[in-house]
């Protein structure tokens, strides 16, 4: 941590913060320059307030020169960390396919979609219960019974299962799901991080739609500092200006993430562009630039889907994108 | 509800789509011109999913005309909504001003402030109990503990009291809490909204960092949705590319939610600049165009502040904020 | 386009407002509803304005419904454009690879890093002799000399030249330039845009930090309107909340445009992400997603690079992209 | 500047760059901790390039300390500085009116309008005759006519006028225009600023529409370089991903600009927010908190205006919201 002070700081001011920053356990350097004289806090900086130090009046400016996660760190643990659901692995070069409808409809419905996604190779089966919707007016998901849907669906085709929570009160429920999905608006709903921090199931955590890669990463922390290292990273969309689609695909977050952190990324281009159209291009940049995988919305019956049909392909569309995403792999391996 | 054809939509496509929206209930006027023929659907429309319309392969673009919030639109209650809270008010003339530290850390502490923001012309102290922190190793607040060092202080100085919630569990330990806090972070935790639409509560509902009015007033709809219609919205900044202050603070939101809503509006200037200094402009120009309400971070000791020192004003520099707002506010009247 | 009236509107108002609209030259079709009514307008839309007509009393909103530019729109022009550089093509299936560095600095640099980049299979070379620089203080560009130079690499290698102009007035030293290159933060200087329209050169339109797709459309349109119908669009990055890299890529710009319009599309993964690491992953995302050409910058030093070093590739480097990139292709086409 | 060192530097990488930093005559401070070593750079280093350091295969990080813009700098320029216009004066307590029509129609209107204005307290007349539109369809202004109208707005009144110049060959025509005005999308138009620099104009610089506080004042240093020291900064809403309102209105720039710049510093209420109903209660604010004035929009028939009437004041509302601005800034002096 690097604090500058304010030119007009006098000697005796300066002394007393230096004293008072080793009294917190922290080896100051002092760097006197002709404008300006600049603190180098070096050690367990931690305890220290960036923001308590800036409201000093003698204090310019605090920078951090580390990082504040840990757990998440690639510079703490270099190599890739790969993660097992099932037969399916995720990271250090295994590709993970989650597809499968935006909402759990019927027995019917998500039966039928869990084997063609298979059949295309699809590794995971996603399938939306509990349902965040903005407003409460819409359908906000089959819940308990939707899970109970799935559970079908996997005993049919042994793919394991992805889903998401609202609610750590729900985590009962949520026995038979392989990985448990965060949603975006809930990257920082630190209770339900702290919940699931708790557990030792494999955790999906979507970026929030104005979620910095550091806080992703943060969220991930609390997650992690719970004792539960399965943490899967997914980009799904930003919020910009932008409104032709329904956000920004923020698709260098693949490699910045790789560079932050070991943990496994994931690209979600269905909700990141909103349109069906648009799922083939940013599937194949995705595992173009070195993505860990793809979560994509699939259902048998766009068109008659009780929730984001606009963005859902067809089975045999997915198809056709799973045939394209393996040649470019193949290409790059 | 608009939904505009492509130009190459046959006749014949036309009535079957017609017929089908028909079945739904709406009445359909169909415009035809030149390039393009436009449907117009009156009626209940809120059974039509728009994202369904707009994936046929017919159509070219559905727009909405109407707002999808109904309890807390203006136009179904045109007058303001004035809450009552003990003694004090909001809305429709009435200015409410929430003072207090961001985390209580002792009862000397938060009676202290208490006093001086009372003494100042505060009409309910604020405090928090529970923290939402980027950071799981930063302090989390006192919790449970917290909760009752507040009440004393109520007990103490009569102020209502305003705290934040992270989980609907804890409700049981808000019950000497006057006004429930929703954060930025929790604006569409859509699970804590509807447990607080069961209660009669009154929530104060913060905007979410990168969330749009329009979803500031569906995430209210939830709670109004349960029953509970004592809802007041407040504006704390939002997230955009300019980083010198830590948001960037949405004024306008003033009257742009005066117009869409008839709920109270007020304004955090605290968190949305994040430094002391530019609170008291902030604080005078949200009085000057018109919120309902101020909510203003005060500490006895900003500089040892355990939380968000750097924005905290001391009790001195809140009596001086507090006397120029009301002068500001009688010139205005 | 569409006008809804509001509820309170009489009979008496809208049918004065209809009179009016169709004094202008326009249909318009009346469908009244429960709630609102609506007025289609039909014909030639384009000498109403719409800021006026929602500012008066009666009306509540006027959507358009149909895009604002006509040259640059695909639904006019359904088959893809072909640009012909010299014996480089763009678009329409042809890629189009411009490399070079950020800035001329010598005619050594210029010709080493054009024989380079041609021998890896660029086909135009890039090179910055007018400087945009954020600071008054930093260095400018060589100007009219590093355009010399330029033309000496043309000469050696046979490379088509791209440049970009900051001023009208410097038009007629860009004779041997093939390319003028319009940069981000003269997208919209009008001025300059219709000056180039008069021209019959290709222009390299780089979307603005924080212009919208359509917005992008729109300067193209003013070139196109000028006569000069030889215009190649380029996403660089978009300016967001995301700090880590230096703007944010939109990558979904590429299907975006390719739906909005038919002219060529290239992607500029060196200024986007501003750093060299993450050059690689996103030409290769570009390449995978259809884009119709690249734009990267190499400098045969980048450790001494006179501007922007830090997003420079070695030729060596580039050569390793250049065969990603190439492979990539082949698997798609 | 702060030059961060990765763990894995060895001395003998640290000796080298610190000779080579040396000799770019620059002091060197060394401090190193247990995870790294930290370079602080003192003198005079706006020599070094950041963006070649970061690229250093041993740098983590390079942090500027001091800011980039100089002449700009309240640090070096503690008191506000004041600029007359005739017989108006802007900043350090003056407060500046510029009011007028969105663009010059014809004699009768500017004429009217410049009265009006006048009588209400306007200190300056503003009045379009370039017009930068996003369409080329649009109306572009009445150019030189305009211009020649505005003077005689001037002879009849004895009101200043503010102009937006689009090119710098458009010079000569504005000899009569007392503050020469550079709109937003031109704000990092560097060759148009250098021009304006060699004048000795006043030159009223407005914020892009993504362009950062820093940014801003770097595209008045470029004025200032030039020698004009003659420069009002004006704040006219950011692009957000709200859409409400047209802009963002960043009233904190108000506040922010003051701690940064000595230069004066107004607000326009009509651009930002786009809607007239939102003028008076943005001037309020902007007044309330400091503002060295504002920009508003005022047309004798909005309805009719050729462009942006949607957003411009009637002279009667005009006189409302000067009444009560006065108000306002009586209380807080």
């Amino acid at each position: 941590m690097i604090t500058v002070l304010k030119p007009q700081a006098t000697d005796e001011q300066r002394k007393q913060l230096v004293s008072w920053l080793e009294s917190q356990g922290v080896t100051v350097h002092v760097s006197k320059g002709a404008y300006q004289t600049v603190l180098g806090l070096v050690g367990d900086v931690s305890a220290i307030d960036m923001d308590l130090l800036k409201l000093l009046d003698i204090v310019e400016d605090v920078k951090r020169v580390t990082e504040p996660y840990k757990e998440a760190n690639r510079k703490f643990h270099p190599e890739d960390t790969v993660i097992k659901v099932a037969d399916a692995s995720v990271g250090g070069g295994h590709f993970a396919v989650i597809a499968g409808p935006c909402s759990v409809e019927s027995e019917e419905q998500i039966v039928e979609v869990a084997r063609r996604v298979k059949a295309a190779g699809a590794t995971m089966l996603r399938g939306g219960a509990f349902k965040p919707r903005t407003s409460p007016y819409a359908f906000q998901g089959m819940r308990a019974e939707g899970l109970e849907l799935l559970s079908i669906a996997k005993k049919e085709t042994g793919l394991p299962l992805v889903s998401e929570i609202m609610n750590e009160n729900h985590l009962d429920l949520f026995e038979d799901v392989d990985v448990i999905q965060v949603g975006a608006r809930n990257m920082q709903n630190f209770e339900l991080l702290k919940a699931l921090g708790h557990t030792r199931k494999t955790i999906l955590l979507k970026r929030g739609l104005a979620n910095t890669l550091e806080e992703l990463l943060m969220s991930a922390e609390y997650i992690m500092a719970g004792g539960n290292e399965n943490v899967i990273l997914c980009e799904r969309g930003i919020r910009t200006f932008e409104h032709y689609t329904r956000n920004t695909l923020d698709i260098s977050a693949v490699p910045a993430l790789h560079e932050m952190t070991h943990l496994p990324v994931i690209i979600d281009p269905s909700h990141s562009t909103g349109r069906a159209s648009f799922v083939e291009p940013m599937a194949l940049a995705a595992a173009a630039c070195g993505a860990d995988g793809l979560m994509i919305e699939v259902h048998n019956d766009p068109q008659h889907a009780l929730c984001d049909g606009a963005q859902s392909l067809t089975p045999d569309q997915f198809d056709r994108v799973m045939e394209k995403v393996r040649r470019v792999r193949e290409v790059l391996v």
